[in-house]
Order: C-alpha cells, then sequence, then structure tokens
C-alpha cells in the first residue's frame, strides 16, 4: 500500500493505495481506527463512496451551505469602489441574500484589460461585507495571495482558468476557510473531482464545487452551461454542487431561466452576477442582471427550490 | 430581391432577399399584401422577428403543442411488439400523457445492429395508439418513407443525425403533418434554425424544434444537454421548442432533474424514454424510465411546468 | 452465432458475431471456406485485424487509389457551367492530376442558397471528363440519386452530413462504383469505419475514407482539421485514407501546407478546391486556390509523398 | 489614449490603446521614437502586422531558434534519476540534438500521483546538461518557482494548464530567459496570442508558441493536434512556432507522421518524448518514443525540414 495521511479540519485521515482483496475487517479492528472504506474512485476523500451524507459548510450567523438550504451568491464581476459596493449590498440585505460574490483579482485574456482593485479594495470589500452581515466569495488567483488575502476573505473562489492550477489547490489546501472550485472551461466532471480532491487531500475539507458552463462549438451562448453535471456530481461527491448561471449562458436576458433549471437539476447553490448598472461595468456587463431582475430572480428561486424540496420529500424526483 | 414563394397549409408568403433601403410601406400598400416585415436573420420565416405571437400546433381532441401548456411524449426507443405497446399506451394513459414516440425505424452506427420492425411494426403502432386516443411521434429516415409513413404518422420525427438531411427536410416542406426537428448531434442553435426554415419554405409550417444534447468532450454522459439553448430558441423563433432529456444525459436515474430542468429554462414539451422493462430493452435501454420512475416524472413535471405559469404570470422571470 | 452473408463485387463473405472461444481451424476446415479470421473491433470487414494489405482500387487507365500512389483530386465546389469545367478540366490535364472533384448537388444550411446544377449538370460533367481522360468525384445526397447518378458517376462522394444516412450508405452498398466516404463534422473515428461497414457489407468494398476537419471551438479556421486522424485509421482499416486540407482549414492561403502536412501524416490521397476565379466562386470561394497555386501545390505534393515513400522504405517512419 | 510603456531586454515599447484615425506621421515626427505602426489585432507587441521579419531566439554556442533552422527538443516526459539522464543526453548528443526536454515539477491531475523531483532535480539536470552541452527547457507551474528555477534553466515551459494563468506569465515577464508557451488545452489561437501579449508586454520578448493537441470529442486519440495552427500562427505572429506531436495524439507508434507534418505545416521546431525504456517511464510512457525510434525520427524530421526549405525557395509553399 501506498499510505497519504491526511490531517483536515476536521479529522485525520489515511488514504492508501493498493490492491483491492483486502480483508477491511481486519483495519477496522487496529486501534485508534473508527472507519474504514473501499473507495474505487479515482478520487478517495471526495467520494461519496465513504461519505455517504452530504457535507453542509457553516459560515456563522445561521449561514449554511450545502443540501437542506438554498444558497444564494450574487453580486458584480469586478468590484469597482465603494458607492456600487454599498448599494450592491444594500440590495442583497433588502431581498434577504446572505452571500456576496465579487472579483478583486480579474483574470483577463489581455494584459492591456482591468484586473481589479487588488488587496486594497478586498480590505474594504470585507469591512463593508461585515458591517451588512454578508459573508463574501472571492477570487484567489495565485499561491502568494492565499496568505495575502486570508484575513479578508470568507469563502476563497478559484476560477475556471485555475481549476487545475494544482499549486494554488495544494495552497488552499493548508487554510481552514471554504473554498468554491469552478469547473475548467474544459475540464471534465472527473478532473473537477480530482481537483477538489487536491484541497481535501491538502488539509481542507470545505469545499463547494460549482458548475458554470464549459467550451463547446456552440457560439450563440458564451459557453455552455452543463446541467447534466449537477446530478452527476451529487451522485459523486458529497460536497455541494453550485451553479453559475451569468458565465453558463453570457446572455442577462437569459440568467433567470437557466438558474432555476439549476435548481431543478439539484443545485444546492446559485452564484449570479448583479450590478447597479450593468451597462456600465468594467468587466462582463453584458451576462449581469440589474436590482430589479435581481430582486425577481432570487424570489423565483426562492419558490423553485420550495417546489423541488417538496418534491424530494414526496418521491417524486 | 430574389424573391421565393413560399405556400403552406395556412398561408401564402414570398421571401424576398436583397437591399435594406426599401420602404415597406410601398410594398404593404400593394394589392393583395396583408402584412410585410423585415427579417435581419438569416432564417426567415421561422424567426420570431416577424410572427411575434408563439405557434401553437393543433393536433385534434384537444392536443395542443406549443406554449400555454406542457406537452409530454414518452415510450419505448424502439417499437418491439404488440405487447410492448400494449403496455406503454395503457401507461400513458393511465398518467393522462396523450403522445407516445417510438422508433420503426432506428440508425445504428452498426450495421449488425437491431434496425427497427420497419413499415409494418409502424402500422400496428398506429392502429393501437388510435384505439387508445393517443397520438404518435416516430422517425422518418429518408426521402421515400415520408409518403409510406404519411397514412400512419401523426408527427414526423427527424432525428440528430439527419438535421441537416436537406433532401428530407425539402421532402417533410411538402406534407401536411407536423414534423419534430432534433438538433443535430454537433449543430449549431442557428443551424438547426435553417433547417427549420427548409421544412418551412417547403410549405409545411408546422414545426416543433427539439433540443436533445450536443457532442463535446465530456464522458460522464452520452451528451451535454445543452439547456441554453431552450431560452435562446424561445427568443429566436415562434416555434415550440421541446426538449429530450433521456439522449441529453442518457442516464436512467438523472433523466428526470433534467427534464424539470428544462421545463425550468422554458421548454414547451419533453420528450422522454420509458419502457416496461428497461434492463430488456432492443435499445437505449439505460436511459430507459420503467413506469413507476415515469409516472412520478409526469406529476413532478406538471407541477414544475405549473410554478413556471405562475412565475410568468407574476413576471418573476 | 448472428450470421450475416456479404457478397461484394469481389467477394463472398459471412460476418459471424458471437462467442470468442471457438476453435477457428474448425470452421476453417469446412468445404468452401477459404480462410477465416478473428477480429475484435466492432467494424469487421474494414478492418486490417483481417485484411492486412491495404487495398487498393482500380479505375481503369492506370489510376490506382490507395498505398503506393499519391491520389490527386481536385476542381471547384460546385460545377457551375462548361467554360469552368473546361478551364479546370485543362488545367488538371496539364498538371498530370487525373481526377476532379465537383458538386452538382449541393447541401446548403439555408434552403436560400445556390443548391447545384443537378442532373442535367451531371451529365456535361461526365461527359467533358470523359473527353478530357479524367475520372470524377462527385457528392450524392439521397438514396434515389444513387440511381439517377449512377452511369455518370466514377466515384460517388459521401458528404460530411451523410456519414451516418444510414439508408444512403445501404444504397452505396448496392453499387458496384467506388465511394469516397467524408468524415463526419462531428464524427469520430470509430463511427466512420462503422459508416464504412454499411457499405462493405452492403455489398461494395470499394471505399475510400476521407478526413476533411472536426468541429470544435475553434473559430479562427473553418474547421480543425484532424491529422491525428490519418495514422490511426491506417492501422485500423485497409480502406484508402484521403484528406481534404481545403474543408480542413478553410483558408485559400493555408491549404497548401495542409495538403502536404496531410501526405506526411500518411494520406494516401489529397482532395482540394481549385477554380478559375476563386473570387467568383458560386461557393467556398474562401477556400478555393486559382490554377497558379493549384499547379504549385500538385508539384510540392509529388515531392512530398517521393521523400514519404523514401523514408517509408529505408524504415525512417 | 491608454499608453502602456514597455520596456524589454531588447527595446523599449510604448502601447497606446485609442481611436484608430490619428496620424501616425506626427508621432513618428516625435524625438526619440525610432518607429510607429498601426495594429489592428487585438494583441500587439506579438503581431506581425508591426513585426514582419520572424523573430529568432539565439541561446549561445550557435543553438537558434525560430525561421531558417530546424528546432529539436526531445527528452523524457519527467527526469527521474541522473543514470536516465545521461542515457538520454547521449542519445541526444549522438543524433545531434541540442535541447534537452524533462519535467521536474509535474502537474498531474490526481494529487496521489508522481508529482517530480523538484528543485533538486532540476539542479542535477542542468549541470548534466550543461557537461553534454546541451540546453534545456522545463516546465514552471508557479510565480515563487520563477526565482527558484532561474540559475538552472535555459528556457522555461508554461504547459498546457497555465497558459491563462496570467500571474505566471507576468512573472515571467520580468525574466531575460525564452519562454516556450504552449497552447490551453481548449484554447484557442487568440487566446495564445494574448498569453503571449502578457510576457512580451511584462518585459520579456523571447517567446516560443507550442501547438500541442486541443480537447474535442474525439477519444482514439489523447489530444487532436491542431496544425491547422501552424500556418495561421506563422502568419499572425513574429514569434517561433512549435509542435509537440507527443501530446498531440499520445499514441508512441503515431508520434512520427505527427512530426514530420508538423514540418510540412511549417513549425519551426519539434518537441517530443523519448525515454531509455518507455514502458517503465515514470509518466506519459505510452507516448514515449524509444531511442531507436527516436533516432530514425531525428533523421526523418532533417530531410523533411530540408525539402520543405526547397519547397519555400522555390516558392511552391
Amino acid at each position: 500500500f501506498k499510505v497519504t495521511p491526511v490531517r483536515t479540519q476536521h479529522a485525520d485521515y489515511l488514504v492508501a493505495l493498493g490492491p483491492k482483496d483486502v480483508d477491511l475487517r481486519r483495519i477496522a479492528a487496529l486501534p485508534g481506527v473508527r472507519d474504514v472504506h473501499r473507495v474505487s474512485d479515482d478520487y478517495k476523500l471526495v467520494s461519496r463512496k465513504w461519505r455517504v451524507r452530504p457535507t453542509v459548510l457553516d459560515l456563522g450567523d445561521g449561514i449554511h451551505l450545502g443540501e437542506g438550504s438554498l444558497s444564494i451568491v450574487a453580486g458584480p464581476c469586478s468590484i469597482e469602489n465603494v458607492d456600487q459596493m454599498e448599494a450592491v449590498m444594500q440590495h442583497l440585505v433588502q431581498n434577504g441574500v446572505r452571500m456576496m460574490r465579487g472579483g478583486v483579482f480579474k483574470p483577463r485574456s489581455s494584459p492591456y484589460s482591468f484586473r481589479g482593485l487588488g488587496l486594497e479594495g478586498l480590505r474594504d470589500f470585507y469591512r463593508l461585507a461585515r458591517q451588512h452581515g454578508l459573508r463574501i466569495v472571492t477570487e484567489v488567483m495565485q499561491v502568494s495571495q492565499v496568505e495575502e488575502m486570508y484575513d479578508f476573505v470568507d469563502v476563497f473562489q478559484v476560477g475556471a482558468r485555475n481549476t487545475q492550477n494544482f499549486n494554488l489547490l495544494d495552497a488552499l489546501g493548508g487554510v481552514d476557510k471554504p473554498v468554491l472550485l469552478k469547473r475548467g472551461v474544459s475540464g471534465t466532471i472527473e478532473e473537477l473531482l480530482h481537483s477538489a480532491e487536491y484541497i481535501f487531500s491538502g488539509g481542507n475539507e470545505d469545499i463547494i464545487l460549482c458548475e458554470r458552463g464549459i467550451r463547446t462549438f456552440e457560439t450563440a451562448s458564451r459557453n455552455t452551461l452543463d446541467l447534466n453535471a449537477v446530478p452527476i456530481l451529487k451522485e459523486k461527491t458529497h460536497l455541494p454542487v453550485f451553479v453559475d448561471p451569468s458565465h453558463g449562458i453570457g446572455l442577462r436576458e437569459h440568467v433567470a431561466p437557466l438558474a432555476l433549471a439549476g435548481i431543478m437539476a439539484g443545485a444546492d447553490g446559485i452564484l449570479y452576477e448583479t450590478a447597479p448598472v450593468p451597462e456600465r461595468a468594467a468587466s462582463d456587463g453584458q451576462q449581469t442582471l440589474n436590482f430589479h431582475e435581481s430582486a425577481r430572480l432570487v424570489e423565483a428561486m426562492r419558490r423553485t427550490y420550495a417546489l423541488r424540496q417538496e418534491l424530494v420529500e414526496q418521491e417524486l424526483v
């Protein structure tokens, strides 16, 4: 056996890769062993083959992420200034949304595009959010930022271009704050689970997976939102699964139906973009909702989620 | 102007391709002209740019396809024998489903696979369906079959491998029965609309479009169901849009959530596979529901559709 | 065993699908059996697992297609008129090219585009080609055309939208003229081989496969020419493999390097588009060479093929 | 105008984004301005629109990368130990190959796979290479490694998962050693050029682009080598373009024909994997050549490149 010891914020594990024909009872009988499972998947600790109950993350103040409640995370693509943040936060609080998204480090294809406010902006973002009782989700792009950002982040987001940035995943394994891991632009479901395994085996169990559209031949939408991934992920892993319809379709007028579709597909949370004046946003304005659209979407999502819960309880899905 | 006259079962049209700077009022004033529209899309008659109201097809006996009601079309991949058909039909009638799908000509990758019962099977299928008050949808694979099948078909289905079989589309333009046109395995939304234009401009207005999954790099599912296509198609065309979650994901246990997601994305109908004993089906058993699963799905779809109608009426989506 | 008898223009075969643990010697010993092979591939008669020597087609007049010589097939996308044909034919004859391509039935995405001259044009094409000692390759789009075209065709081409038009493949199995089968726009290599098996098992052994680019996310080129497919196909099947760089890249200025690359990848033939005045071609002008470019390409291809033959003989590839 | 000053190891530039209708002569007349160009591409400094002559990198000892000579870079996927390195180096020297590839930091999908020897291994690799007169190309995975690796690297390689790791690109803009930038697994040609622009605008002009296969629906090969990208890149940028057939097809027996195809498509260099005993390699053994195969490939590549040079000189391509 090749054994990897894993110590997370919640427990100690030993991952043993080796022959199949082992009598698990002998291992279970060893002193100090609480439980032993055989996991046939290539990923291990994130697999539902051993942890059957879904993982629910607790962010404090009654904010939970995972099965049993719908998480809504909204906000602008880029954090731009205090006025913008204040406006979004008031909108979220008024609509009972507890989590805000917003980037201060923006990965941009061209070096000449706006790259975000940086750490300075993050401090303001975090401070203001705390004042409004909100939790924040924001993207980390490289290893050195993990420590720099740590004090000002509730949930670290790993963007679609970094899903296989293994050094970054390793580094996020070393912190005790949750990580929202987006699927790669052309990443398979299997690869997403392997990337989550990096974080978990690095020591951090608190991971959320996020489907955000994949790259295909279709050009009528920015990406192809792959809602197949939702029930498949929910079957394969105990981790929460979110959907980002804003990047998934990239067209403001169609974000709402895709968000609701994501919920009926089984998503535990929806991440979408909203800003005071989408037309003037520094990035991604064409997929950003204004507050009026956002408020209606929040209401529609809650009612859709309520129906899904009913259908689940009555064993209709 | 290059003018193409189009006579359908419902009206006469002139499609004129040419310069943009024409005064439409002069054309509108000509004798015999009822209405004139400028359509900037490459496809014309299927565009919502001139026909703003959604098309609803009337199959008789109170069966309508299109906006305003949810169409459910269920049945086996392949028609196999009378017992199978009887069992499916009783199941559908018991659950209030009015339309049955089933193939008698099966396109198969390998020449050595089961290729369907053919015309003989179709006659039985149609006769039995009529006895149960059901309408049938079945695939036509080539021009010569259009006439052979005509008397025994309610809705002709064009499969994903024939979406750009232009001769077949032309031939279906010449009949006065509805056509359910599936999106090509790697067909764009634009190409699907062009293929619908073939049928319409050939003389047949009664067309249903169907998203059934596209081919991508992902191998965890049979295809990638592209629900982005639903709101995009609903915006671009007046034709009804259906979703086929069975082919869209190809995994029996996940068909239901994707069907419900399709409805929340805006689909006017759902097409799925059910059979008495999926495990023994001649084809596609791995994506076919048994009757118990099917009955629950029908109930869940109706409640999901009811919620969507509510949300639409309250202008929440 | 499920046994399918196959009678082609060259031989009689029995394809038996069944258990693996059969003693082939017992079958080989039966009267009338010349040879028996076990083929583990899903396709059988087109597999190199039983016919190790490459298939070479003989079109008469010393024109052979397949390993051992480079086949060059050139001509316009669409046959437009006699002057155009005459000009192309003179160009081909002057450069020693023996085969001409050109479509008279054109599959077009939009019903309002030019759809070709039809059967009338084909007769002229065939007659003129015979006068110049050329063989012609032209696309057949539906079953009924197979018989109509038969007398005026040297090689039937199946286009990329019809690779899985199984009725058409069946019909082409029934003729004794060669078929050039293009890979589907989103068809796998495996599917291409299955489609070839349709033709072969229908009774026609004379098949050429053609890689012509697949659909991917890349938009800088019309398609993505998959030259990986060339050595993979040459390994899996005994049939000749051609490459179509014109459709494969879709950019006139880059057709030549891709043609040469196709030859070094192992292609037995190159199919490309040339016309007197590409800028005025009725279709595909942006990927069509003028005669000057075409003449240089023919020379470059011959020298490239000569080098490859040398490298093969010296066992360097 | 938004002006970005760029200082590289070779020159000073000002990149000005702004209105098109500017009289360039007025700018050209300013004191200190040597040359001014209008570049319509979104990327600027890497565009061939202003630097028409191809960039050639000089690695010393007569080793040049770029147009005018064929660069061959060979070696194992992972550096494993001194014996392996010694064997490969002797093989390369014997065959006149001047550059060796080999990874010491290995990006692996699973956290439980071999991740390379790390910095320790790199020091040995560099020292041994110097003894044999070889230059090395090796992958850098994160910002902090740039400095750590600097003294022991001739060419930094950016792998296909890091093509849009913008922080890493920024960091590599700050060094004065060449960077070999691989195309992303699902990266477009346009995105590759933007990523190169990051490095150049960060201050480092010495960049090599490398096509290594993209992710498509095809599963018969590991990736789909996109040789279309070669002439397209050569047209759009002045930077050298290499091809990696090992990752491009992923099948050892077919690496050679794809390497030769890459050369005929216009590549300035070929990067491939070779190891003493491919079957025992720690990674990628299935696409690695043994020395016998490698020696034959080197010879075949040289002769293919010589032919291409001849054809270019005679203006046949």
